[in-house]
C-alpha cells in the first residue's frame, strides 16, 4: 500500500516533534518541512527535504496532509485556510475561545477546495475533549475535571519572562493533590482556580534586579497568576538549564458521576508525558492518517476530534482493529 | 425535536440499568420492555409498557432502537441478526473470539434491511476497546496492558456455583499493585496472568460439604482459576449478601510508551464502578443515540465502538460540543 505523504509546516518543537513521531509510522512519511526561515539554516533531526514555505504548491499531487505547528495566535488562523485550498491539514489551534470563527473559516475553505481539515489536536485540546465527550455521554449525571500538570507550562513562562529584570524563566502547573483526593472520592466538589492548581515558578533574574519586585509583579499577574497560590524560586541559568531543561506536562481529566439508582461511578484519563511537544505530535499524525483517508471517502471541510471515528486513527485494517483491540 | 424511542429486550440487570440510564437522558424515552417471561410477571424499576418479545413487530415505525439486553453466549447471535430486520440495534456482546463471525452477520442482515447494529458496546469491549486503539494510534511505539478489577466476575462466579456442594458463590478480580506499579513506572514488563491479576472467593458451602475438596477444585480450574493465585474464603449466606451483594467493578487500561526521541509517555484510563451493569447501560444509551442518528443520515449494517465518531454520542449539538467541550 502507498505511503501516506506528509509535509511539515513549521519547524519548531513541535515540527520536530511530527518528524519524529513519522518515523514510528510505516505506513506514513515525510516528504518535506516548509520553514519561513532560509532553508538551509534549518537543521533537521532526521533526514528530510528542506523548502520555503513560498514554495509549497509546487508541491501539489506530491503531498497527502500538511501538519501545520505553528502558534495558535497569529501563524494557525491564516495558514489554515491558505493551506487547505491545496492540501489537507492538521493543526493543534487551541485558543479556545476563538473556536467557533476558525472552525466555521476552515470548513468553508475546505469544502471549497474539496479538503479536509482537523483543527485542535493534540492532547488539550484532543484527548482531554475526547475524554470529556465520552464521559459526559455514557454517564450523563455528574461534573467534569480537568487538571492539568505537573508540567511546563509554555505561556506563563513566557508572560514571567516579559517582566523587566527576568532573564529567562520556567513555569510549572501543579495539581493540587488533595483537590484531586476530593474528586475521586466522588464529593463533586466546586472549586476555585486556586484550589484545584498551584504555580510554581523558576526564575532567573539580571544581575542586580529587584527580586522583590520581579515575585510580586509575578504574583499579582492578572489572568495568568492573580487567582493561583504562586511559587517563585530565584535560581542561576546554570540550574534553570539543567533541572529545567525539559517539557515534560500531563494531567487529568475526571468524571464523578452517579447511576439513577444513586451508585457511583469514577472515570479518569490520566497523561504523564515527559515531552510535551513530542506527545503532542504523535496525536497529529495519527489524525493525519485519518484525514488522508476520510478525505479519500470524500470528505472536506473541518473537523475536530468529536467528528473522527476512531478507526481512521489507526494504521491496522478494520477487521484486525476488531480482532486485537476490541 | 422529537425524542429517540427505544425499546429494551431482556429485562435482568442490564436491562433494568437501561431504563435507569434513559430516565438520565431527556432526549431519549423507554417505549417498552419486551420480556420472554409472562409481561404480568415483571416488575419494571420505573414506569414502562412491558411485553412479549413475540410481539416486538407491532413496534415497528414506534421504537427507533432496540437495546439487547441478552447474555453473548447464546441470546444475542440469534436476537441480533433477528432484530435488525426491522429495528436499529445495540448489543455488548463480549465472546471475544466470535466478534469476526458475529460482526459479519449482523453487517449483511443490517445492510439487507437498511437498518444500524451498533455490537459489542460497554466499558470492555468498549470504553476500554477506545483506550486501547487511540493509545496505540497516538503512541505506537509501546505496550498496551488491561487490568480489572477490583470487581465481581459473573462468569467466574458462576464457575464456582456449579461445583457440588457449593451453594453460592461471589469472585472478585483484583488486580496486583505491584504489577501496576511497574507498568506505571514505564518499566514494559511482560506479564504471566497470574502476576496481573488475584482471584478472590467467597463461598457458601452446603451443610456437611468438603470444604478441602471445593476449595481444591475451585484453585485447580482450568482457564478460570489454575493461572491465578486464588485465595478461597468460606462465609454464610447472610455474610456473603450483607458484604458482596453488590456488583462493582472496574479496571485500567495503560500505555507505556516512548517517542523515537526517546522520551516516555504514560497514558492511563481507569474506571471505578459500584454497578458494572448500571456503568454498561449507559454506554448502551450513549450508543443507542448514536445509532439513531447515524441511520438517519443513512448508514447500515455492523459498527463497533471504533467505527463510531464520537459527537454522535453526546445530545449535545455540534456547535455546542465544540465550545463547551473540546
Amino acid at each position: 500500500m502507498e505511503k501516506i505523504k506528509v509535509g511539515i509546516v513549521g519547524y519548531g518543537n513541535l515540527g520536530k516533534g511530527v518528524q519524529y513521531a513519522l518515523s514510528q509510522s510505516e505506513d506514513m512519511e515525510a516528504v518535506a518541512v516548509f520553514t519561513r526561515r532560509d532553508p538551509k539554516s534549518v537543521r533537521t533531526v532526521l533526514p528530510v527535504a528542506v523548502d520555503a514555505v513560498e514554495n509549497i504548491q509546487n508541491y501539489v499531487g506530491k503531498i497527502d496532509v500538511m501538519i501545520l505547528c505553528g502558534g495558535s495566535a497569529t501563524d494557525l488562523p491564516v495558514q489554515s485556510v491558505e493551506t487547505i485550498r491545496d492540501f489537507n491539514t492538521v493543526d493543534s489551534f487551541d485558543t479556545h475561545a476563538k473556536v467557533p470563527q476558525y472552525f466555521e473559516a476552515l470548513d468553508e475553505a475546505g469544502k471549497r477546495s474539496g479538503k479536509l481539515g482537523a483543527m485542535s489536536i493534540g492532547w488539550d485540546p484532543g484527548l482531554f475533549s475526547l475524554a470529556r465527550i465520552y464521559f459526559g455521554s455514557v454517564a450523563p449525571d455528574g461534573n467534569t475535571y480537568t487538571f492539568w500538570g505537573k508540567g511546563v507550562s509554555q505561556g506563563h513562562s513566557d508572560a514571567i519572562r516579559r517582566i523587566e529584570g527576568v532573564k529567562d524563566a520556567k513555569q510549572y502547573t501543579v495539581p493540587v493533590e488533595s483537590a484531586l483526593a476530593k474528586v475521586r472520592g466522588c464529593e463533586n466538589p466546586v472549586f476555585t482556580p486556586r484550589q484545584m492548581h498551584t504555580r510554581v515558578c523558576y526564575v532567573v533574574a539580571e544581575d542586580g534586579a529587584d527580586l522583590a519586585r520581579i515575585e510580586q509583579e509575578i504574583k499579582t499577574m492578572p489572568n495568568y497568576f492573580a487567582d493561583y497560590d504562586t511559587e517563585v524560586h530565584f535560581v542561576s541559568q546554570a540550574e534553570l538549564n539543567e533541572k529545567h531543561g525539559g517539557m515534560p506536562h500531563g494531567g487529568f481529566v475526571l468524571r464523578s458521576c452517579k447511576s439513577a439508582n444513586d451508585n457511583d461511578f469514577l472515570l479518569e484519563l490520566s497523561l504523564k508525558l515527559e515531552s510535551n511537544p513530542e506527545f503532542t505530535s504523535g496525536v497529529l499524525v495519527a489524525y493525519a492518517r485519518a484525514v488522508a483517508r476520510m478525505n479519500r471517502e470524500g470528505i472536506s471541510g473541518a473537523v475536530t476530534a468529536f467528528d473522527i471515528a476512531p478507526k481512521y486513527l489507526s494504521p491496522l485494517p478494520f477487521d484486525e482493529q476488531r480482532k486485537k483491540l476490541l
